[in-house]
Parts: structure tokens; sequence; C-alpha cells
């Protein structure tokens, strides 16, 4: 059992502290192998970002701690993959 | 004979427990190798999902216990591959 | 010679019994080494499917036996490959 | 000099035979490593399909042979490929 | 210096003689490894068809011979490649 | 450790210094594997580009120094990426 | 240090010389492996081309030298990729 590989976060963020602070800390934490930030909306306050996270037995409750104490919010789980494999959704025609 | 290796499922659930713990759970099954699961929509109660499994003579009957007992509901089995060999769907002129 | 190599078949089926069911028989086939089962659209009484099955020279009739048999009936054929190495349909100007 | 080995034909054939009896014929003609055929479109009597043959040294008089003993007709050869290295269109920006 | 790679012409050719055999002699010329020749459209009296080359050392008189013998004319050059590497189109943000 | 791999930036810069010596300096700051520039829109005064970075333990700062030395500005960082593996934004449905 | 990579050029030229002409005196720069010209726009004087040409330690001075003996004039500077590693534009949300 390797628990959770992927986490896809909708979060929204001030403009401070940066995207490379935030995706150091997150790189940092315990069983993630990489983490990918990139920027959806940014309004003059704060910055709409999409955080992907890959490792082995992701801690969600610890990948929140960092975030929210960066002044942070995570608006949605968009995406989970977990087990030994790591299986990417399959499109179907359902999704067209 | 491996019987089924992967199941694509709509489902809607209810905001607890977790995309985590649903992903968590389902990846602990007998034969599964791997879970995906991706967000479609959120309501105020509810939030439809898409769960695509990995793995060997998966069980549905047993995917379909762990789902309804988080208080979730398959909607459609959206996709389904049997045999020794992962086969893809093939698109064909009819599909365009 | 190694005969048929895959099929792509559009299927009306009745909702019992499963996709579940039906990929599983189909896979036991004798030449079968996977089978894909797609959901297209879904309606009071029935289910429009596509399925891909690849193998070593399959036999339609064996195949259309068992879709029969759970009650289901073959639209059309969209897809076949035949022979020692499995073609992919090329797209030319012509399908623009 | 391997000569022909790629065929993309556009070709119009009564329901009867069937697209897997004309691929299995089509598969066992000298040359020839596959074949694929996908239908188009379907009419009363007839049905539209785009047949795709691979192999080395492929005899188009031959192919044309047997898709007309089998009652067929050839509209347009949409594609053609020749020499040792089988060569795939390449897209330049006069095709956007 | 292998000069040139690839050519991809845009040429207007009468129905006879056929996409075989303009295949066939552009693939035995000297340095040639492969030709993909795909039909554009067909008027009553030709067919406009795109052809691509692939080899070493092209030799781009000899390919316009050829083409010329048989009746047909380049009405563009749409594509070189040259050198020891074959280079393709990269796409940038001024291309969309 | 190896702290951020990937950095994507979107800048303005004066027409002079050029693209070409924009990418050599920055693609010899400390840790700097490879950067790709692109264009994306020019004025009469200015052009806006995208630059893409890549290496391992790179320092936005130094990164910024170069940039703002030759007369640019960052309109905004893109995406960041960081950690020991290289990890791709993935997409969701609720990309689409 | 290998400098300059890659660069992806917008150039104006008279009809003569001709595509293949430019390509093979680029293709013999020191330093180039490969180059790709592609037609995007003819005009009864010029023709509107888009050159990459890829290498090691690219010196863009000599690539306009040649450009312009040859009467053609560079539009712009489109893509320059520089360093040890070939880097690709990334996409990101911004860019949709």
């Amino acid at each position: 059992m390797v628990g959770i590989q992927r986490l896809v976060l909708d979060v929204l963020k001030p403009h401070r502290p940066s995207m490379m602070d935030l995706a150091k800390q997150l790189s940092e934490l315990k069983g993630v192998t990489g983490v990918n930030l990139s920027l959806y909306e940014v309004d003059q306050e704060t910055e709409n970002i999409k955080i992907t996270i890959e490792g082995n037995d992701l801690d969600y409750k610890k990948v929140e701690v960092i975030i929210e104490e960066l002044g942070a919010v995570i608006h949605s789980v968009d995406g989970v993959a977990a087990g030994s494999k790591l299986v990417e959704e399959v499109e179907t025609p359902q999704d067209k």
C-alpha cells in the first residue's frame, strides 16, 4: 500500500508569499517527489492557482496545513490518485 | 483469465467522506493496483465524481459495497475492460 | 495467417446483464486477449455501447452468439483489423 | 526496393460479403502484413468504407481484383506510401 | 553534409498515370528512402496531391523531372528539411 | 532536495537586447540546464515574451536580476515546478 | 555552455533563390545540425516562410548574413532555445 500518489488542488492565495515559496515548502513535505503550480487568474489581492502534488503516501492534512499557514485556502480537490500504480483518468464517450 | 482490468464509474457522493478517503479505501481492495478520482461538478450537498479503477480480476460488487457504505451511489458504469491485455477504446469514423 | 485481430462493434443491450458480465464472457472466448466496453447512450430499457475486441483469429460468429444470447444486438461493425500486424486507420486529407 | 508499403482506399461495397470477409481475403494477399477497415456511411444497399493496407511490394491490381470480385468498387485511392521506409504525410502551414 | 532530407510538394497531376506509379518511380530515385502521396482534391481531368519525400541528399531537379515526365506539375514547395538531423517545424505562439 | 526545477515567466522587454542575448545570459546562470523564449506580441517599443527555464535549484531572484538588468520586467510567474521529480500539470474535468 | 540550440525565424524572401538553396546553405553553417523551412504565404514577388534551425552554439549573426545575402529579410525571431538541454515551451493555463 502506497496510499495517495497524486493530489490536484484548486487554491486561492494572496500574492505573497510567492508561488516559488509555496512550491518549495510543499516539495519538502515527507513523501512528496514533486509539485507543479500554475497560475489561473490574478486579482488585485489574490491569485487562483492549480497545484499538482505527486509522491508516495501523501498526507492531505499536512498539505492543507502548509497551504493555510501561508494564508491560502483550498477551494476544491479536483483530482486524487491512490494505489501502487499511478492511474490516469480514462476518457469515455460520456465525457464528450 | 484475469477478469476485469478496469472500471470507469460515474458516482454521486456527499462531501464527506472526502475523495481522499474514498480513493484510499478503493485502492486497498483485493486486486486493485490503482485508482483515479476526478471532480466533475459540485453541488451544495453532493459532488459528482468520476472513478477509474485498474487492477486484476476486479470485483464490481465489492467496489459497489465500499462506495455505498460511504453514502455514495454509482450513477452509471461508463467503461469496462476485461481480459489478459488492457484494450483501449478505438476511435472509428462513426465516432466523429 | 492470424485472421481477424480486432473488431469494433456498435451494440444495443438491455440493462441486464451488466457491461461487466458481457465483458467477462467476451474475454473468455477463444483467441480473445482483451475487450473494452464503453457506454454511449442510456435509455429507459436499453443502453447503446461500443465494444472493442482484440485477439488472434477472432471468430465473429461466436462473438455474435454471445452478444445475442445476452439479449443484445449488433447494430453495426464499425471497424475490423486482420493480418499478422495490427494496422491502424490512417488519416488522409480526404477525412478532414 | 520494396515497392508500395501502404494503400489507403475509399471503397463502396454491398452489405454482403461482410467487412470481416473482405478483411480476411485482403490480409491473405501476398506481401500484405495487415489491413484495417472502417465504416464511414451506411445506406440501404451499400456501405462506404475506408481500407488501409500495409505490407511489402503491394500489388494494387490484385487488391482491386479481390475488391471487385466481392461486388465492391474503389472510389478513390486516398493515400500511397512506397520505398524502404514508411513515410507519413507531414503537415505544413499550407494544410491549416 | 547530407543535403536535403525531406521535400513536401503540392502537385497537380492528370488521373493517369496513377498515384501508385508516381510513388514507385519517386521511391526508386537515388537517395530516396520513402515517399508518401495523399489525395487532396479530385477534378474531372486532374487531381491535386501532396507528396512527401524523405532520404539523403535529395536532388530536387531529378524529382521535378520525374513529376513532369508523368505530365504533372509542382504547384509549390511547401516544406524542406536539410542537414544531418531531420528537424521538424516548431510551433510558436505566432502560429496560433 | 533539488528546489525549483522549472519557471515559466511572462515578460515584457524592449526590442534591444535581443531574445538571443537574453536566452544566452539566462542559460549561463548557475543551475540552469536550458531555456526557451518565445514571442507572443510585438509592439512599437516592446515585445511580450514567454520564458521557460529548466534546471536544478533555480534561484528566482537571480533570474529576476538578469531580466531587469536588460531593461525587461516580469509581468507574472505562470508556472513553477519543484522537487526531485519534474511534475507536469494534470488536466482534470474542472479545466474543460 | 552550448549557447543557442534553436532559432525559429519568420522570413520574407523573393521566389529565387529557392527554399532548397536556402535550406542547404543554412545547413552548412558551423554548428548547425539541421534546418526546416516551411511555406506560409505566397505573393506575386515574395514568399513568407518559417525557418527552424537546430544545432550547437548557433551564431545568429551568421544566419542573418546568409539570409540577407540571398535577398531575404528576417521579420521576427519567434523562438530561441539555449543551454545544454533543449527546453520546449511549456503550456500553462495563461495560454488558453
